[in-house]
């Protein structure tokens, strides 16, 4: 059978390709010299599936796409307190230009307009660094969210550089402020220099595929940033990321996303996908009008708004069930599906309201294919409460999805691989305490 | 065994009793009078069960917490184009008095401050309502989230009318702008009669359960307004829901919400659950203290922010086994879990990659424990070009997870109940086939 | 001899006449029907005299042109600190509807902007006058200014008040700040009166040269206000009273002034005169096009910029000569011209440059044609000065510029109505002088 | 006699040395180094004298003073147009340092905030030179207003460099909208040697003095910039010289003033005096305190307020008379005072409304002391209209106050020293006429 990702793929771009509105970023030659029918788009997966249909392999510089990640690496080198003192994460519904810094205190309102972004560069890499440390840092750190190596476009960065008087405003007023601290000159050449790396379609669906992947790239494995900076990441980008747009992209596409003057756009849904749109004309916002419908079409097609309520699932408790009689009856609660707070709520209930005379109880994983922090604490807490109320709890974990099992302060567990197991377990002990008695 | 969900609650509301900064709104007497220590928090899952510790059912005027259900309302009632031409989506970044509204429009820039709250409570209803009927169709819209009768405090909402010059002024302005058409002195009485329900905290829980239940409310069943509905508020709630401070709010809490200024607070999680908590003291934005200490908590413990990336979860392709041999081989593929894209595209791309001498292919569901839209779409699809490459494609579904499959164009499938009935059938062929030759 | 001031205004109007450029204001239908063509122009002295060309007899509301006036009375009724409470004094670089109240009080900037002259309109007449007698102190004091009984069109009153919706929401603002302590309702009801009152270009005129007369109505002798309230409403129409054109005006007008959205426009030159034009056509910041054009001509015709540097007076000391000789010697300082601090610091100059071996000094005024408070305070400074010195000192003061003459501490002066007078009498002192010797 | 301009000097700085409020700028240690107690005040008169009493001689830098002064000069170097394409003259209710650029233009909104100054810097001196080249001919200019060498601090200027990150910020903004066309580092270091120069208080007082003077110094007698531009800058001043308490000071003062951060504040009140003062202690708005003050005392005590409406002048037709009888008849009209427009109105009043059977008629000058522009033309125009009408028409002109005078088109003029002249002439024609009859 042939894939039908590729075919969807193609079809979106079919799609969308008639649609000649929206213009060049004329800034500087070289994005006004690019060919504005350019057309390409990308999947990858968080296992390292990338999908690409039309020009995935052309490239383009990143611009405003590096924001996120240079957030990202900025926070992963500084902490959160040090980067959130220099720049906020408030919405400004604001034009990306803007200069939106707060009015006491000069810190940018977000990391996702200029103002951030310039700080942001400045924070990547350890303090002290210098500016040439900086620029490697920021190059090294997109190398790894790509999972190969990227280099600068210096032509256009020259030529950026030669347009660079209203980031070299910013700088200089953010210095005025002290919020940068460095040479303001120097600090934008670097982030100028950020916003010249050269990306492909394909490589920008990987970069959001490693944020979707809790900040490991699914292709070299490498763990690019923690996970904390990754949700941070993704919740600036669902507020911010689309400037002035960012309600209307929240409510209709729902996708954490950022897009570039270049003409890119990426998104990335936790757990789920990167996404990477490339089409250089662009709308009244500086996105890419292509790229934003094709977004709006994924995200209907492929429900991956994030605010989409799941569909209703299968209950939790799969089956419930009283095996054996007498002495050897053992309680199987058999639980299914990945299992959150939610679903943890739902067992304790069932477990709480079930009035229980049998000394054994089994808990059954062998159809739950997910357990999330909450939910494993939650679990052990049933297993203590069950054991101080007298039970003698099983677990049944074939797949290991809850290693080392400790519920802690009176609680009991016993591992085992089946229901079968248990049983058997529990048939041998009846034997023993007859034989006894 | 009991729950352990109250005693988390009530160990939640005792960690945060002793703060007490913050302070009760004043603007008019009642509000003023509130009991400051007062605090209440409740749980509502999707499934209608509540769990409540301390003043869950102590009265307090809902204020601000109406204004995503009224959006809900409006939305349902006069359609996505006739709200959105009146009331934009984008954050503003300012308080919740800030007047915000579009320069040259006069359209505010969301539902969530006054002036899109006031713009929004007029569109509730039918068109041609008159004010009493809009307030008659508020408060059943209301009663319909909670899933009992509401009522107004006549006695808040007259002080409320005494100190409501600034909502007048933004009537008034909105009236000028042509945004509101009716008589703004009525539709802002209209709007305080809105804003002086009563509900309690217990209530607050059970509304925010239904928007996390896809818009039907949990406890009577009862569809309140449609799924697209539903996701439109949440994304307006995720952005705006917490005026200057939705930054910080989507970064470390990452719950669509909202606060009121009688202390209550809201946050509905798609899918999975409803929360409100009550306490009266207020910080600089308008928020309940420790209602935003206790949202903090339960996010952070519960992993229930938006942006949490889902733990990594086991293959989809639980099991991919042939049985049998020769002519009576079939193809088994056991999927597990939740079906969503990211699922399907590697069930896609697993049979995509295998070559299936067997004529017959079982998808096999029955570890299965939810389908939503695009996986059965891709499902289907999967099953269509199985068909077109020759095979003789089963379905096993023994909860009916995908209903009258139709894979269309060319492609064909028989559902069943077990694998086993794969394999009988698929010998009960050999053997006539066999009979035959 | 015919005067040419007519022919003047006359030719003034023929040469502005072919622009029909602008827009008449359409909010209301009366606006909007007015005739386009209305064309007039006037000019009252400071002592009554009314020229005027074209449509000077046409009634139109007087509209915005009633801001100054209504501030007057305002200052005059309540005292300045009262009123300055309220409205602030700063240009708002903003358009006249613009809401512009200060960010922590609510005070209006100015008076001249909607905000600022509802609030001015609430604080004419004593302080607890309810609104209708506010209208009447306000009919009255206008009608004071221009010198005859003014009237309200009440169809064109009934129609704006139809559309007040912008100044009901300033109102209600104004009042949720607590600047208004009124009803809003009524306070813009009395505004939209104090708006409608009619009056020809004849009567502005006549408004604007009480103005430029101190307060005084040339034709009616009427005290309207007190002199330091004209100097204030001066000050106030210089900067902020042509909106968001201020600055032009002041540097290319250069007359205190304020515009009517009914396409009147006036202009007050302290000391000197008091213009109005009528042309109904409104350019973009919602000034009368042809009425600018028409200022504009004369402030550069007849030199009334207030800037303008007045040309080089022949110096104040006329003739400084000693008549007489030996006792009889005296030595007369002969003055001309209006004497105001710089003048009468040439004559401290002069007079403490020379040498006076002459008993009698006579100062003499009868070619002087004004003289300040300053100047009048320095003058009898000099002469106590120089009776310490030992001079025995006369003032020629025919046309008693100086009235009741007292140089205090040690200071002594005759006064005398001509040098005649002083020779006589020290002719007559020597003769006695010499006869006591 | 001692003059008692000094006393009154030395008077007003005693009353307000006791006032200690305030604060020294401290953006760089040469400021915050300053002497806190220096108070200095100056008045300087169109004719060149000087009274200064206090700290007169000590140096301060100009800093923003200096803003009127090149904005004077870039009028002058570059024309009207030039300058005004480039920088606005509205008041922005701003602080100094407000960026205020219009949106859509990047246009200062005037030329007292520091980004119009910063472009008013790079327009002085003639279009092409370059950065070195314009702070000389600023430093040429500022001299020239001061009529003596003046000099940068270097060290203040090293420092202030060292400070000027919102300057830059500012330059490159202004680069960003092609306001500034030339490098912005350059014009901001230019500016910032401009704000360098040392002055005295003295300086100061000379330098409002020759704006007074009609941009002539009224010591040196060079004519620094045309009379337009003074109009134009003193216009500028009047509405945007004291930054957001422009408004204030328009109505307290009232007269057009400009401060720097050093503490000096200047005010020019055209055609009377120059006025300076000097004390570092700074206001929040950024205005030395007791030069407020002093301000304050100066204008309410010497009348100096631009609104300030002149004393009534006694009437400017002294006399009209006739002198002798029958063919020997001549009217005479003495006029009086200073003559502008006003006045004249009121010649032309008279004269047309009289009866004249006359054939000579005599406007007598000799008590006239000042004829401006506009009272020329209308002056000439009545010894037009008298011809025409059959007059013989005489001007009695001793002290040439109207040169060369040419009523025009059919008009005609005998000009003579005295009314006898004219008397004796009409003796001597009436004698003829006589002799021929």
């Amino acid at each position: 059978m042939r894939s039908m990702v590729p075919d969807y793929l193609a079809d979106a771009l079919a799609d969308v390709e008639p649609d000649t509105s929206g213009a060049l970023a004329d800034y500087i030659p070289e994005l006004a010299a690019a060919d504005p029918g350019r057309l390409g788009a990308a999947f990858a997966t968080v296992d390292g599936e990338v999908y690409g249909a039309g020009d995935v392999d052309v490239e383009l510089t990143i611009q405003s796409i590096s924001k996120p990640f240079a957030y990202a690496l900025a926070l992963a080198d500084r902490g959160f307190d040090a980067v959130l003192a220099k720049v906020g994460v408030e919405p400004s519904g604001e034009a990306f230009n803007e200069i939106s810094l707060e009015p006491a205190t000069g810190r940018p309102r977000n990391p996702m307009i200029n103002a951030g972004a310039i700080t942001t560069h400045a924070l990547a890499g350890v303090a002290g660094l210098g500016p040439a440390g900086r620029v490697e840092r920021v190059l090294d750190g997109l190398s790894a969210f790509a999972g190969r190596r990227l280099r600068v476009d210096e032509g256009v960065c020259a030529s950026e550089l030669e347009h660079a008087h209203r980031n070299l405003a910013i700088g200089h007023l953010l210095r005025s402020h002290g919020v940068l601290t460095e040479d303001p000159d120097a600090v934008v050449e670097g982030y100028t220099r950020q916003c010249s790396v050269l990306v492909t379609t394909r490589d920008l669906a990987l970069m959001a595929a490693t944020l979707a992947n809790r900040g490991v790239n699914p292709r070299t494995g490498e763990r690019v940033v923690p996970e904390p900076v990754v949700r941070q990441v993704l919740s600036v980008m669902a507020t911010c990321g689309m400037y002035d747009a960012a309600g209307d992209w929240a409510t209709q596409v729902g996708i954490p996303a950022k897009s570039g003057v270049a003409g890119g756009l990426i998104g990335a849904l936790p757990g789920q996908i990167g996404i990477a749109t490339f089409s250089p004309r662009l709308d009244q916002h500086g996105n890419s009008v292509r790229g934003v419908s094709l977004f709006g079409r994924f995200s209907a097609d492929m429900g991956l708004h994030v605010m989409e309520v799941p569909p209703p699932a299968l209950g939790v408790v799969r089956a419930h069930t009283v095996v054996g009689s007498g002495a050897e009856a053992v309680r199987v609660v058999q639980l299914q599906g990945g299992l959150g707070f939610a679903a943890l709520e739902r067992v304790v209930r069932e477990v709480a309201a079930t009035d229980m005379p049998e000394t054994t109880v089994a808990l059954d994983l062998s159809t739950v294919y997910s357990v999330d922090d909450v939910a494993r604490r939650m679990l052990l807490e049933v297993v203590r409460r069950l054991t101080l109320d007298g039970h003698d709890v099983h677990l049944v974990d074939p797949e290991v999805l809850v290693p080392a099992p400790d519920p802690g302060d009176g609680g009991r567990v016993t591992v085992v691989g089946s229901v079968d197991d248990v049983l058997a377990a529990r048939r041998h002990r009846a034997a023993e305490s007859g034989a006894v008695r």
